[in-house]
């Protein structure tokens, strides 16, 4: 492990029996067992190093049984590196309180944009999911039909998704929760904590995940819990926050309690003021739906060099009329074999004409873009300029 | 050329500024200037010789004017293979008379299935196109707006687009017009053909275009026309009659009135059987959305080898509950990419998914499927076993 002088900014590596993951690492989401629109060797290509998958989906569709029939997520979706996958633990909050109060997991991060999950935009807003201690019963976003989780169950079918790292089951709280609520949950989380370790019975590496919403107290507790149990890795997950202050805040209380020999992933947050932020916090893995589901809207991105700031959020928007007749690639400082190959006016004209490639194109700009932006963190935190890169961004 | 002993099937080498084009050739449509979900990288690998672009389509969106700047299709797209475009004569036919009578080329040929063009299923049923002995007023069928296609501007329009091999422009007639009228409507097409031949002054190769519907006659009349003009190559299109026996003997009244040192273009068919025997009659060239469209729609190919027919058509639906578990790979006897990766389970589950990634694997299938079975063709040729391999698909 590397760490940087002047920041908790830390280089570290992650064996699995699918190959070796530096970090700081950005996980590409592939949700139903494909990263959308990308093909599998075009995330080798990318320099995808680990990819993560959705329990709760591909619980629901195809099946976790039909997956291990066909030996497990790797050889199911053609790809040989690592994967992750998460615990379904989310789901329980975004089909439960977060359906029903239509929260995201950080509303107020980019006002006037809707950040529901997807799952939530297509389900009528009501709770699909009911918690008690033992576990949570749910309905299918898709049928309706009514299934249950608990800690075993989670690691159960995560065993048969056969992921390279898998999660504790949790419960993940909203940011409207008060501190009872939350405090009662975080208690459910812990016995769970202790129920997965129990249930645990394969070679997977076993992540535990902090929880305790936006309060000292809880988050201090939950670390310190989580910590100690024999998690080969730990997550910070949960609603963190309704400002990215309270996100930091949280990493400065939390992450210092940490054991060092750990990694820290901190779950479903990669904007990339954020990697910058928490990586200097100290966490090493970061997944997003972004890159690509901003890709589909035709959302992407651009750096510094080439126009990216703070204020349009590194990215611009394809199909907007300036790019009808524009000659340049979509960054002029990008290398990617997309921004080698096609014009903005091209890949314009292929999101105006509803053209399937337009998605493949861009997802692979934005996914190959995260990629290069991550090894630049690794590279400045090498060479002791980690602080500069940070400033570069985000001045 | 090499031409079969027992029919009129024959090889033969087209010379492009982008490459040499063997013959037999099936070329993909790469209607809106993309190979729909495939990259071109894709396409080279399939062994793709040569693809098909629509003059109105993408006179209409992005416009000729954009693409002449962006350095002529090939480069817009990133292809540097050969490209053919067609002269925009068709949509004539399926935004006029096809339109209001809701007519596609063939219509008989597949009882029960739906073979309007995906203009006319989305555009409302009336006439959209009204042509005139100098040209076609159009309406575009995207925005309404008005246009006017003449043998002039068609010429023009694709000199601007920059394809390798331009057409004619003609007009195609409905095989319900009675001889009257297509003896007036192929009056038009010839004196348009020397008026195109008049237009035309680059380097690009023009193909005329024979027409006169079902009628021994015209069809022999615009052979003899079509032939004697200096075009360098030569199309048979319009509507092709109401059952493949009609087609089949108009290629028979036709082809032996052909210039033997020039390519024959059967323009937009291209199913396995018609391939067989239109190659037999003499054809050499083959364009058809059907790879790709029926793979969009889930339908893929399979050879005689693993269950295709004439009865199911060489291809199955991936979406349909047998294949919800199936390890088998689309086709046993298939080597792409796709059948050396993929089980019919994992694209059976990305259709149910509505994942993305469906489209690229099963067009990658069905195109290099279609490649693969064209370069049979060729082989048996060579060997004097075509009509052996004929039978084979056939039988």
């Amino acid at each position: 492990m590397h760490e940087d002088g002047e920041s908790r900014a830390r280089i570290g590596e992650i064996q699995t029996e699918h190959g070796k993951i530096t970090t700081p690492v950005f996980m590409p989401v592939g949700t139903k067992a494909t990263v959308k629109a990308i093909l599998p060797e075009q995330l080798k290509e990318i320099g995808a190093q680990i990819i993560l998958g959705n329990t709760y989906h591909l619980y629901l569709q195809p099946g976790p049984k039909l997956i291990e029939e066909f030996g497990g997520l790797h050889k199911f979706m053609n790809w040989d590196g690592p994967i992750l996958t998460d615990s379904g633990g989310f789901q329980v909050f975004s089909l439960g309180i977060g359906m029903a109060e239509g929260l995201g997991k950080m509303t107020n991060y980019f006002p006037g944009e809707d950040t529901r999950t997807e799952v939530q935009k297509y389900v009528p807003k009501k709770k699909l999911a009911k918690i008690d201690d033992d576990g949570v019963t749910f309905y299918s976003h898709i049928d309706h039909s009514r299934h249950r989780f608990t800690p075993e169950s989670s690691i159960k079918i995560q065993e048969q998704l056969g992921a390279d790292i898998i999660l504790a089951f949790d419960e993940c709280t909203s940011y409207s929760a008060d501190h009872a609520y939350t405090k009662n949950a975080l208690a459910r989380t812990h016995s769970w904590a202790k129920r997965c370790i129990a249930a645990h019975c394969t070679k997977q590496a076993l992540f535990g995940i902090i929880q305790g919403g936006t309060f000292k107290d809880l988050r201090e507790e939950s670390a310190e819990f989580i910590s100690k149990l024999p998690f080969d890795g730990l997550c910070i997950g949960g609603s963190l926050g309704r400002t990215k202050k309270e996100m930091h805040d949280l990493l400065d209380w939390t992450v210092p309690m940490l054991p060092k020999d750990k990694p820290r992933h901190l779950l479903g947050i990669a904007g990339f003021d954020d990697l910058l932020e928490c990586t200097e916090r100290g966490m090493d893995m970061f997944d997003c739906v972004s890159p690509t589901r901003n890709a589909r809207s035709g959302l992407v991105y651009i750096s510094p060099e080439s126009g990216g700031s703070r204020q349009n959020k590194w990215r611009f928007r394809i199909q907007n009329t300036p790019f009808r007749n524009d000659h340049k690639p979509i960054d002029p400082a990008c290398d990617c074999y997309v921004c080698r190959n096609y014009s903005r006016a091209y890949i314009h004209h292929l999101f105006r004409a509803n053209e399937l490639l337009a998605y493949n194109l861009t997802s692979y700009h934005n996914l190959y873009f995260m990629h290069r932006f991550v090894d630049s963190i690794r590279e400045s935190i090498k060479d002791g300029s980690f602080l500069e890169l940070k400033k570069f961004w985000l001045s």
